[in-house]
């Protein structure tokens, strides 16, 4: 540390206490593509397009994150009522409001401390919200049962997602927690492990067969990662994120009975359990399996599962509304959950009260149940209907090859590129697809996030492109992109 | 691990994978007092009640946590009008809306995704908001230059303060980073720094002197410190939580001469900023008094504050929305920072649009003035009269000794316990304030956070209670305290 002495005769630094170097190095590490580079360029774009810089293309389109709302789709009618009521009572007294989206709000409010969304909840959420997620989480479940007590209210998935990895990392050297995960993966897990400074252990989806879990990969996976670290925790996306996969029932019965065998622990990821498109796909849910795999199964795997607002027909991401179930959970564990979980009060009540009108949407013969399931369902449709324009279109790009998107709200196809724009690429030291989709986005506007962000099988190549934008956007940016392909293969040949 | 075979063969694990034993040290050294054990006895106590139990009250009193709403406060009004108006924006065509709520919802709709709540923001925070918090600062701190980018908008203070914790916090052994934190002090600090497994450096205000901060505590705190560890942190909580006490202009400047002398970093954590009630007190931002001191320390000293819509005049806890702006952070650093938030994509933007409302409060001439106003005068009144109430009431029990409540939301008094009543809670293995607030509980109703879950001398005792509820149960609440206390100092005597 080098000083200097000021007239005043006080000594001050020249050097910074919290710099580069001094800070915590696990922060470094800590890597997220879908807010990353190619991100902050689409902003500056933006604003040089707005400041009149001439370019060619008009305006950026963005594909690079599940925001529904972003890309125009519509809020639920019911849910943004019953919002508006919780966060101004007044509105109560008025008639403008159908009766049950009063009814649901006096509900919200009496279990608010002095009937305040500005009240803290409890840290776990609100009681009579967790009630509701339970019966949801049974209805959806075909009558499994469910324990509010083993629900907890969330800051989106992403924050329980996080708060499960704290509790289950530790030790050091060869009995460092590994986790394993899919790649391609949410890049949130591997930011959080790295923030953690756990293991990242990789498992590999089968793109050949539509980006499956194959039992074969998760053995070897295990194998591997057991010479050095200690496997405690395996996750699962389904439906998937990036790759737009929905798991087979087979399937999760294999990846349950392996976790079991292997004494791991399941964290399932389900927040795209409504997003189900391809026929023949179906959302099921981890518990339910695991139930239905007979009591020797559901006494004894440790599960939990993520919900969130932000997803399904919902896309309310700015609320940060979700939940988490856990099952098995030794109750001593429980307790240190609560306790953790209460060091930052509450997850944000408005997010809770939205998560409630999402586990207790209109029933029939309610006022407002026709127009939420219009709505519902036209989001739902237009959902499954750009998923299949979406496969269908970059799959007539030669050197482009995209999986069904069976699911979830991205497609994530394999690219072909050429040797030459590996190779200046790796002369600039950017992953090759990060060079491509740098280059699309100054070319054309379009602003896609390279696979290399979500990992991928080495000397393969992808990006993610979400299926959100509005369907005339959408099909000019599958124009573009198909264009662009083909200069870029052209160029680099 | 045992194991045992299963009638299909399978192997099933008789223990699970995710124990006490097994789990994250570092959460399992977490605690967290203000919604501890006397916390959960209360909820159960609350529930007994209504099942009929008899007990010798009727009603619990909650003064445990800084919860307005919670107790009664009412929000204020304008507030709750934009955030309806943002929620629903069908009632943005309504005429029972002032016209400044409809454009104060406008503005920040037209700031957001798809002009909509549901989408995420930036993670630094939505703009115009960021904007709006600038120009609040330089109004607060007579001119202060204050720029947006170096604000970011957080999840309650909470998320601010363990996301810059975890930014500064590394090292193992005699390096691991220390960070100074007052005693008493408000937990989350404590609890952050066991769940990074930073050590915790405490530093104690002088209870005699009001609370005050000593500058030769500091000075003797350090010393010790740097024995073991590598303090990098200095931490103020201004004015006080959960001692009441509100700095000096001087004890503010001698802490930032200390810790650039001593090449600190600083947090400021300025929530209470509005809550200021002694006469004589005012509140001094560090950021201002920092630039006051000259060139030498304003371009050199590192800070952070922190802000909050839970507290003040606001009391909106359950919106979760909050602040920080950093002073002086180098430029790789911020990157960093810019680079963790994201991870969780957002905070909540219910709780964005209210910090905008907070910063961005009806201006004289809008038709909102006059009631805002109104309503924020009143709140802010109401719990000077409180303050008073408590301080003055307390200090008439013999063996209790409060300070001023010269601002923030709680009284700490010191109480003197029978050798007796300290021996019995030995045995129990509980701490002494502790066995004294539990026994209060048990047969008032009244819930206090016992001194020893903030930190206190050894040897002296105290409770926290706020100054928040009603003052008819306010004054209920004191006459059941000097009742119970003189009954137990008979008791253990
Ligand atoms: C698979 C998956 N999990 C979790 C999340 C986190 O979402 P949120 O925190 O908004 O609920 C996302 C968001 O895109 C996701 O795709
Ligand atoms: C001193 C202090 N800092 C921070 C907080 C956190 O508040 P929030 O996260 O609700 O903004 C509190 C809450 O009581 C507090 O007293």
């Amino acid at each position: 540390r080098e000083e200097v002495k000021m007239t005043d005769n006080a000594v001050f630094s020249q050097n910074k206490v919290l710099t580069i170097d001094t800070m915590n190095p696990n922060v470094k590490n800590v890597e997220y593509a879908v807010r990353g580079p190619i991100v902050q360029r689409a902003v500056q774009i933006e604003k040089e397009l707005r400041e009149g810089m001439k370019k060619p293309f008009t305006e950026v389109i963005k594909a690079n994150i599940g925001d529904a709302h972003a890309m125009g789709q519509q809020p639920i009618t019911f849910f943004r009522q019953v919002l508006a009521l919780c966060s101004y009572p007044e509105l109560l007294k008025d008639n403008m409001f159908p009766e049950d989206a009063k009814s649901r709000a006096r509900r919200i409010l009496q279990a608010c401390g002095g009937s305040s969304l500005g009240a803290y909840s409890a840290s776990q959420g609100i009681d009579c919200v967790r009630q509701d997620v339970a019966r949801y989480i049974e209805r959806r479940d075909g009558g499994v049962p469910c324990d509010p007590d083993n629900v907890y209210l969330t800051s989106g998935a992403s924050d329980g997602i996080v708060t499960m990895l704290k509790l289950l990392v530790c030790g050091e050297g060869a009995s460092k927690t590994g986790v394993m995960i899919s790649i391609p993966q949410y890049p949130l897990y591997s930011a959080a492990l790295a923030e953690l400074g756990a293991v990242q252990v990789n498992y590999y989806l089968n793109e050949e067969k539509c980006w499956s879990m194959d039992l074969s990969e998760l053995e070897r996976s295990l194998a591997e990662a057991r010479k050095h670290c200690n496997p405690k925790v395996l996750c699962i996306i389904n439906p998937g994120n990036p790759t737009g996969q929905v798991q087979s029932r087979q399937c999760i019965e294999d990846v349950i009975r392996f976790a079991a065998k292997e004494h791991l622990f399941l964290m399932a990821d389900e927040v795209y359990q409504d997003n189900v498109y391809a026929e023949g796909c179906q959302f099921h849910s981890f518990k339910k399996v695991l139930f239905e795999l007979g009591p020797q199964y559901s006494n004894t795997v440790e599960l939990v599962s993520f919900h969130s607002t932000s997803k399904c027909y919902m896309g309310e991401c700015g609320f940060r509304g979700g939940y988490m179930e856990v099952i098995n959970m030794d109750p001593e564990v429980k307790a240190q959950l609560i306790k953790l979980v209460s060091v930052r009060l509450c997850p944000a009540v408005p997010g809770q009260a939205l998560m409630d009108m999402v586990v207790n949407s209109p029933q029939p013969g309610e006022p407002s149940y026709t127009t939420f399931m219009k709505e519902r369902t036209a989001t739902l449709s237009l959902l499954a209907e750009k998923a299949k324009l979406t496969e269908e279109m970059l799959n007539t790009v030669p050197g482009i090859t995209c999986n069904p998107v069976q699911g979830a709200m991205y497609s994530f196809p394999n690219i072909s590129l050429p040797q030459k724009a590996i190779k200046e690429a790796k002369a600039l030291g950017q992953a090759p697809d990060m060079f491509y989709c740098m280059k699309m986005l100054e070319e054309t506007g379009i602003c896609l996030v390279p696979g290399s962000g979500f990992g991928q099988k080495d000397g393969t190549y992808h990006f993610r492109m979400t299926i959100l934008p509005p369907t005339d956007k959408l099909k000019l940016l599958l124009a573009k992109v198909k264009e662009f392909h083909q200069k870029f293969t052209r160029q680099y040949s």
